[in-house]
């Protein structure tokens, strides 16, 4: 565990907001950092119009806003910017944008005439309304961190997936990757726990549909035990499907993991109902009410790496530790 | 009525789509134009992200997007920087916006500390997203106009009205403007039908309560019949206090006009069981789904006025006639 | 009256230049700061060009530049834009335009076409040029606030004619606000000294001649003394026609307030003939000659306003107290 | 002399307006062009605001606009920014700024700490106001050319004046320039004559006040006749030293020529009165009233230049004949 | 083969320029459009400043500049720049950087802390001096598309490959891809050949060092010919160790396939004598001189592709066709 | 000589590193700061793309980048780029670049149709890069100063070589300007050591002939010896003729003094093969290896020019005496 080294946030320094979408998370970065978290206002006018009030003066202070783009996303989005805004114009220093989960990641290229880079569309969007610094943590592909103008530190959650799996008995284990095309992090988690790893070969027939092919079954052959590392689940079906696969192939017990939980629809209820499945560990990305989790659901927060990866910023302190270099 | 001149605009210089929010006044404005309305796919990824496709090639052309600002706000606003982005990306010529109701120019001043002035920060965003000419209707304030970089033109829906009224028997009516302060387009309107105006003095207590002041009943007095002109109608709760002030001061019969009929929760039930109010006229910035329309309700199309607009703006004739100059 | 508190400003860590048009008020802002005021050399080339010469190195310094934009307003505004500019490309830390008269508020909006919105393109030019924050007094509208894009903080002189007036016999008296669009500040200023206030509809003719209607006759019957209250006082036509109707009701004594007391041509000789005007109250943003001065004049100073407002936004106090939010 | 090809502008195509400085020069251009100059109206506001109105629809259209910015320069600089804005924000397709006199281009560097590069600093004016190309004729210093961010055009002045010498007897004269370091278009206005030429070296002790040095006088024996060619005279000053210094040596007539005849102050009758000056022969970039001019006076138009360089931008055409390249 | 269908571009409308990295590919796409190819004037100060001149004027014109980002890059990239800066200050109307091989698509990510994702770095340089559009072949990775603000158009030299192959006898031959990540693009390609594809999974040790790990000899048993199918070749090393795995495993024949062919070094000479690679098949985006081509080597040009996209993009036709949409 | 006065950089604050092209340099100006010189890790990859990695944290801290734009000018150019991107995008507080020789600014004007500014493209570059301030010495002509939107000191090295004469016996000195255009650099040289000075007249035939005119020679008649004082030599050829027009005129000994030495080609050997040149003087802005040099070169360090202009910098002290002001 990362522990508070000497060099602390100065609280007359900074001022911290939360947007309405993680309040909770906002709570505990700044229990770590040991500042308060200020007020924010929000509501809608009677047209639909969003009315944000910042309940504290910034004028000269670091502006630290933490808002996680899980749906609605396009409100936590709009907000946010109206957040940014509010900030930079009555003068902030600094305005931090910190988002858990940046969903729009997701939409990183072109595969089809005219539409959308929407993460570069969105990273635009906040620079114009005047963030100075993005944080996050576990961009879908490590590209998207060069459509941001502003510097952007996306960070890695795996350390406390590592450590929550340290101290367990993982012979016979294999660590499995969904798809081989964003395998390096699942690589990365694997060696650090002395494991194997092996990688499907995920093929996207629809954004809710998809195939495993590859030669995942010969892989993990004579393994009993498999940790699934994904990046973020939605639907849930593709990792379903993986877990089928994998218990068709000798594999007794499987440990679901994931960044970003965003479970919509009844994923959750789906992973927790497939009986090889035995535990799903995600983290606090994404806030899941306490009434929509399952037995099976293990939430690890991040709050702390959020409140060091801030605490380094502001103390001038390389974050190199906390970072995701290139992580696929 | 404003004809259909001599110079047309050449269906393959041009692309035209709409978003989801009103694809009605979208398909007006293209017949009035005599050019086809394009396709346009928009769905949602399972994370809640929504995909947008233009369904046609907009290289080298001028594209016109058709996006009404209306509840909800935040997923047409990300909708319309998503199509605006796409056709920049993909070399669009010229990118129209075209918002016949930009609920965002409500929010055009700080009257608290350390909130947004959204207006601007909207139409920034619009800007960054690649938008060159932005079309509207009716601006909450004038000042608006300012906030944009890129050349803007606020049309004005009053001669719709005007022809509207005008074929009636108007002996013994007054027009009356709820605010005082925003009393300029209600005093052009009863001008130009040769009637009385009054106006209000609106004290807004808070977003949904607001009190009328003034000597509203002594300049009425001695009429029988009033036409209250907005330019936008949410709640309606000034309205009906406003009539219920008027028909104590011996007004009998009460035609409502607005501009933007947002009529959010129950407003038009509310208005259309105020008894002394006949009828409700607006337009059709504001998309009211049919099964939503009470029999007071008149809703009178504005697609020829944005049609003509476009046309002229094509042909680069002047739009003088159709703008809305100052008024507030 | 406002004290000044502990936090002070550090000499060594700002500049504090004044342009050609107000050297009195930028001296009297910076005795309140304790801070000295730097020289400035302006001179012109023989063809006709602006030098200009910032007398002590700005390099990492927060500069100070106070600039009234009265007439000649285009020499002040070029020999500001320079001003900013020489701060810019010297390395300046932080440059802040503090402009108590910006005249340019007036032209917000376009009530004919081709015309310019002046006030945003001046906005934009001292963006341009470098500065970093705008700081000024009472703006024609409170939407001029938008067209910044830096941090700007519209100050209020309110509370000065508050002071200057709250220890007189103010029985019988009554506030008169010309122009009923622009009545908010006069109410505030009427309800902090709990009187009545009462407004006329001033009609724009021209931009010398204007008409008031309304019922301002009726409203003031039975007082005996006014305080007319506006923001901006020019050729005072309007002032001098609001002042004959007053006396026509009855009013035996009136006190002129405005903010900006721009007197041009022989406005000041005028208003001071008018018998019932028996004081014109202004404060110190446009600066008046002593010898343009007249017996009724009273000129209050603002220069602790703007002293204060600077000590706060350095010292990162909110400014909340001093600023005008949305008065029109 | 430049003859009118066959290609020619559209007159519906463009739209060209004058500033308050030099319609004359303006109507010249537009008979060379064969179209006509739109109105423009321009007044002040009694606050001493600019209020100004292009006349006739910009659109979709490429507008001229001709402003020379000699005194009063800070007034016509902000006039013309104000027209390039309307022209933009009214959807202008290009703003040409024409500025035949750029007196800015004098201050391109930085002799002197903390003043500012003048030049510089009004070509970003102009950008943001929204020029988008931009016309001038001989820049006080090549490198000028460099501060502007949009294409710009120097023309030069130079072949009017070589036409105007080249019927004539130039037998026994010498060609003068006042200063070394911006002999080379005296050199190639000699060359092209087959004269020889000389250079001083002109000290500048002030704004008004230049020594000539070097060794002129020798250079200059033997000829009867000189041409002093110089870019810019305002006071005269050392024309008129380099006059004496010149008959000291042996000359008898001289005829001075310059591009731009600023002629600040008396400098005209100054010059007039010098005997040895037979003849004053300058451009039109700066108008110089009829009751102003003298005798001895010859303007020469430049209208067909800028005529000619804006008919080949419309059309296309290489202006290479008529750019003034790196002349100093 | 791409046929020249009927809308041509106009020849006048255009100018058409090549750096000194690619003339040969340059004079294919000019012929191929049936446009002449200006001259470029391209040599060195003796300070070794580059001095470049367009050879032809390019005011109000579309530009095309072809430059392949091979070695040398960085004289490559500043000449580049360079002629980008001249048509943009020239006022040419659309610039388009055509960029055969754009070799910084490589840098595309931090993968290490304090390094350059040099791809973004670059595609700001070219916006900034002036490009209008990009045009390249094959990316690195998609989301490079991401990085550019202009228009950017990726287009593939797949079908150039499969035209190739298709009408040989391919029976027992599997395409193989270097490096599963990259696996898309082989994917697609054997596809259209009818072919199974197998893929490598590449493990890179340093730059220029890799292990190819993986099941790929099993992949592969059974067949007698395999394609290597990668996007671009420069030291050829993984190629290699990959061909001897393929030999061990039963493969016969082997050719080699790439879209970039950078070859440095002795790479050529290396794949050439490697006895089961049979023949070695790439594009001209890169120039391979005459004298270091081998009897293996076969260049297939890839002008045609280039020029159809031109001319789609002149005529306004979409170019779907020969988009690499999301290869990877 | 510049003393080291108290106030010192505090080195936590700052990072200082060098590119490629002058470490020695780099490792003068931190010796005389008492800073330390950070690691940079420069490569290339296979594809000839450079690889930088700048060796320790920025975040948070003023970062100095030393690079001098000597040849390979276009690799040290692309290598400067990417160090002020990595610093940009890493968080960096302020990026200084410090570019001793800025090679470009010899290309600072149109001299021909179609060519580049490439001093003002470059200063573009560097700013998209993210250089918040430029540091440099000597330019080519003072104007280029206003090519930078950044704040610029152009330093002199002037007193470098005044210390460096003023203890020798300079009785019958004369000192010699090259080129009457840049000659007041050489004045204020010959003014502080109370010698005379001369001037050729200098024509560029081409890039590397030149023919100096003038009456150089009657001007140093009497004079035995000349110190050639110019702002860079290259090639040499100028300054060779220049010194056989001396010697031709009686000077015995010549000293040769340029800023910039550069040196291209053979030109160090063959001014230390012409008889009456006895010494070369230049500065250390261009690295000369130790191994070309020859015993008549003297080379003199402005490490400390530059260490105290950015310790004043860095102290908000003014840096007057070190900044070249207009010199010519």
């Amino acid at each position: 565990m990362i522990t508070l080294t000497e060099a602390l946030i100065e609280p007359s320094e900074i001022r911290f907001f939360s947007g309405s979408s993680h309040p909770q998370l906002a709570a505990g970065i700044t229990r770590y950092l040991r500042v308060p978290l200020d007020d924010t206002v929000i509501r809608r006018f009677s047209n639909d119009n969003l009315y944000v009030q910042l309940g504290a003066s910034v004028r000269g202070r670091r502006v630290y806003l933490v808002q996680s783009l899980f749906p609605p996303v396009n409100d936590h989005l709009v907000e946010l910017l109206m957040m940014i805004d509010i900030a930079r114009s009555a003068a902030a220093k600094e305005i931090h944008a910190v988002v858990p989960y940046f969903s729009f990641a997701r939409s990183d290229k072109k595969d089809a005439p005219r539409i959308s880079i929407t993460a570069k569309l969105v990273a635009n969007l906040l620079e114009t309304a005047g963030a100075t610094h993005f944080m996050t943590m576990m961009l879908h592909s490590p590209q998207v961190h060069g459509f941001f103008g502003i510097p952007a530190d996306p960070l890695t959650a795996r350390p406390v997936f590592e450590n929550y799996f340290r101290p367990r008995d993982l012979s016979g284990t294999i660590v499995v990757a969904p798809d081989v095309s964003h395998a390096k992090s699942a690589g990365r988690f694997a060696r650090n726990l002395d494991l194997p790893v092996a990688a499907g070969n995920k093929e996207r027939l629809s954004d809710t549909s998809v195939k495993i092919t590859g030669l995942v079954g010969r892989q993990v052959q004579g393994f009993k035990k498999a940790i699934i590392y994904d990046d973020e689940i939605a639907t849930g079906t593709s990792v379903i499907e993986m877990s089928h696969l994998l218990a068709h192939n000798g594999i007794e017990e499987i440990a679901v993991v994931c960044t970003h939980g965003v479970f919509v629809r009844n994923a959750l209820e789906r992973l927790s109902k497939t009986g090889e499945i035995t535990e799903i560990v995600t983290s606090d990305t994404v806030h899941i009410p306490v009434d929509r989790r399952t037995s099976k659901l293990k939430v690890l927060s991040v709050a702390h790496i959020f409140g060091e990866a801030i605490r380094r910023n502001y103390c001038r302190e390389s974050i190199d530790g906390l970072f995701v270099y290139g992580e696929e």
